[in-house]
């Protein structure tokens, strides 16, 4: 470890250990100089470190201090959709955000990158490079269709922690999470079917469900429980619900984790209509609190969860190599995934097989959490100070994005054309509703370890809310015209 | 180049200019090694070479010669499919199929792998290590969901050959020429609608019906012209036909190369009935013969023709880097693209982009189109010898497959489970119709440059077919149970 690293690792710990408190101001770079015996510049990039975490915050020719007493919004209320069956429509909204490309001069706050600059993805990248060094070619000829073996062990020794106990031979690779939600859905339902579904809900899920002529039946979902059961039993009551698609644990978008008597209480009333479950488990390992929360999939007795996830979250998304864990379904998903992409690209499965196989997750994915939760404390900080007053926001339990509701008339579309000529992008909070609710929410990413340019647009993004706030609230005060 | 292969590329060169003819004795080694001043090791290391490429042949105690006249196998007649519409089948002979996995210890002729052992696959390897390696880290993230601008370029410019003038905006980037066929299917189709294809056809395409629900509509087939226009003309005057799917260049399975006058009439077909033409382009750069054959979409003036094509098996399957030209259904491909499995890798898009980018891929195709068209020669002249008499097969005009057929009473399904203790798999013919005829046909696999083990996999199997049909004909002959 370098020495200025060391430095600021020490700060952090008295930081975190409460030995200075918020508002504190922490030791002049000069005394901590004679104090460590280093440099002074040694010190200045220590601080610069723990400034970068949002650790200490610089106030001219004053010094360093510990960050005033983090603000955190409200939370959000009950989500009240429609709670009928719907058509999905927002494709127009969700292509504007996923055209964008890394080349494009543009701050996405929008998208579910994860922060891929970590070192420890390190060892991935050497990976990547030797499996395409590889003498016998495997990563340039075809896997089989159930994907690579070594992989498949890696990912059931994961499953271990949530729960789950599923033998390789159960598990196929996908094309990504989407590609397992996509197949998934097909194999289950038919055109016309319904779907009942979290709300807010992820929008690559919804418009899985238009491709193939679906209705989503959206249930009402609390920001710190979950979908309401007892509004989903309702639905059920009055609806031939197909299946139950949700996010459990850390939910896109909203951030809870069910807990686990709720876990189980959807899968008896799943049983007790006799209805599949299909659980997108992506964002579950990426749980701040540890061990990681268990899948509803841990819980199924009758083999009526479908599992699906992937490693875009935790290590990268690049990597397009996800899974689905079938259940009773499996022949029929095997040869969805046959027709939709053919075999998964080697290289990709080797790479994960390696940096899995070789102890390197795990330790990754601890940083991971404890950046992001770090992160998630900033994010809802930055938007008590710089959005509008009455901004809500959800307390995510894992992940990296924050999801915000300001006040009825906001509308997050037209805020993202204000944004523009800022070169920044949130995700509008009606392409995760069916039919185009929650307009006057939106999402945010916080994975970046590039906390300064991330907080400068945040910053911009209230600015912009605020004064289109203004105008609504002006217009709507003005007298009507004559 | 070193002194062996020099010494081989002279000698193959005197052999391709009828210097020597076939059946003549080639100069002893010692000859050799005075001629050129090499020592014996290293014409010995040249005869290799040439044995390897099938350009001599060493007989025992008499020294190495040019070998015999290559056989051909007499030609399929037309093909003679149901012509009505039918729902696909087979797809548990295709799953045997696509099961395998190259870690098995199998000589594997039935899967479509082409050549990735070459060394102008090096710069390839290269390139993707070193996208791994980029330290912007592009390979992890997410790219824009049309694809990879710069590879979109190299496509565009590539399909310049082929006739088409395409610019990059009109092009997606897909998951192989799987998920592209597959996106096309469903954004014109929908289920119950029939399909006219030619037959026998891809079973990938075929299975892709399946799965969406519609109907394929096999029409009779010559191995030489392709699809039988006036049989087509027929079927759609008599079935409401939604789309004509085809492999016009160097088809797959039967190897030929549809005339251009005859891809002039079937789009003129499709104009008169408005149908849209799906073009399968995959094997178009394999054409043997310089330039590379038109695409129908190169004739195309009402943006009637979608074409699907990829890498796969110009380069390497493992990229799974394929794209589509949707002409007027890009909007609706683009939204089935997202949802079928989101963005693309980016890895396997910028390896292909410096490889294509950097001239690499020019000299690479040309010899892989020498290559195969010498093996073509090689794997009729074995099925001449090894198989049973009376059987016919295709004269591929490009790609590496062979279509063979044997008596009408033969089963390859049975074929492949004989093989089985032998290690070897051929593909079986009825996984290329819809309704599970050809039966009596099989597909196998010239890609590979060890020509010695294939051709002893090929003797296996003509083997095992003689065996087999010798069974069936003693069963017929033999006088019925009292």
């Amino acid at each position: 470890m370098k020495r200025y690293a060391r430095l600021a690792a020490t700060l952090g710990q008295r930081i975190e250990q409460g030995l200075y408190r918020p508002g504190d101001r922490l030791p002049s770079v000069r005394a901590l100089s004679e104090e460590h015996g280093v440099s002074i510049s040694t010190v200045q990039q220590a601080y610069r470190v723990l400034e970068d975490a949002g650790l200490v915050e610089p106030r001219p020719k004053s010094g360093f201090f510990v960050p005033e007493q983090r603000r955190v919004p409200a939370l959000p209320a009950m989500t009240r959709p429609a709670q009928r069956p719907v058509d999905i429509s927002q494709w127009d909204q969700v292509l504007e955000q996923v055209r964008t490309s890394p080349g494009d001069n543009l701050i996405q706050l929008g998208r579910g990158t994860p922060d891929i600059s970590s070192p420890s993805l390190k060892p991935l990248l050497r990976a990547m490079a030797n499996a395409a060094r590889r003498s016998d070619l495997r990563a340039l000829g075809y896997e089989g269709i159930q994907g690579s073996l070594p992989l498949r062990e890696q990912i059931a020794r994961l499953m271990l922690d949530s729960g789950c106990r599923v033998p390789p031979s159960e598990i196929i690779v996908t094309t990504g999470c989407q590609e397992a939600l996509a197949i998934t859905l097909r194999a289950i339902c038919q055109p016309g079917d319904i779907v009942a579904i979290d709300s807010p809900s992820f929008h690559g899920a919804m418009q899985a469900l238009k491709a193939h002529g679906l209705k989503a039946l959206e249930i009402p979902t609390d920001p710190v429980n979950g979908v309401s059961l007892e509004a989903l039993e309702l639905a059920m009551e009055q609806w031939p619900v197909k299946l139950i698609m949700l996010t459990p644990n850390c939910n896109n978008p909203l951030g809870y984790i069910m807990p686990d008597t709720r876990k189980r209480a959807l899968l008896s009333l799943a049983q007790r209509y006799d209805v599949p479950i299909l659980e997108d488990d992506v964002y579950g390992e990426l749980a701040y609190a540890y061990p990681r929360p268990r899948s509803i999939k841990s819980f199924d007795s009758d083999d009526r969860v479908l599992l699906a996830s992937s490693f875009s979250k935790t290590v990268a998304p690049g990597l397009r190599t996800g899974w689905v864990v079938p259940g009773r379904y499996l022949e029929r998903i095997l040869h969805l995934k046959y027709i939709a992409s053919g075999t998964c690209a080697p290289q990709p499965q080797m790479a994960l097989a390696e940096f899995v196989g070789g102890g390197h997750y795990e330790p990754h994915i601890r940083r991971m959490r404890a950046q992001y939760q770090r992160h998630r404390d900033l994010m809802s900080d930055w938007v008590s100070r710089y959005f509008p007053d009455g901004t809500r926001a959800s307390r995510p339990q894992g992940g990296f994005m924050l999801w915000v509701e300001l006040d009825p008339r906001f509308d997050s579309v037209r805020l993202n054309q204000a944004l523009r000529p800022e070169c920044v992008q949130v995700a509008a909070g009606s392409i995760f509703s069916a039919s185009g609710k929650y307009r006057n929410c939106l999402r945010m990413n916080y994975s970046s370890p590039e906390l300064p340019r991330i907080e400068e647009a945040v910053r911009r993004v209230g600015a912009a809310a605020t004064r289109l706030l203004e105008e609504t609230q002006a217009l709507e005060s003005s007298p009507e015209p004559a």
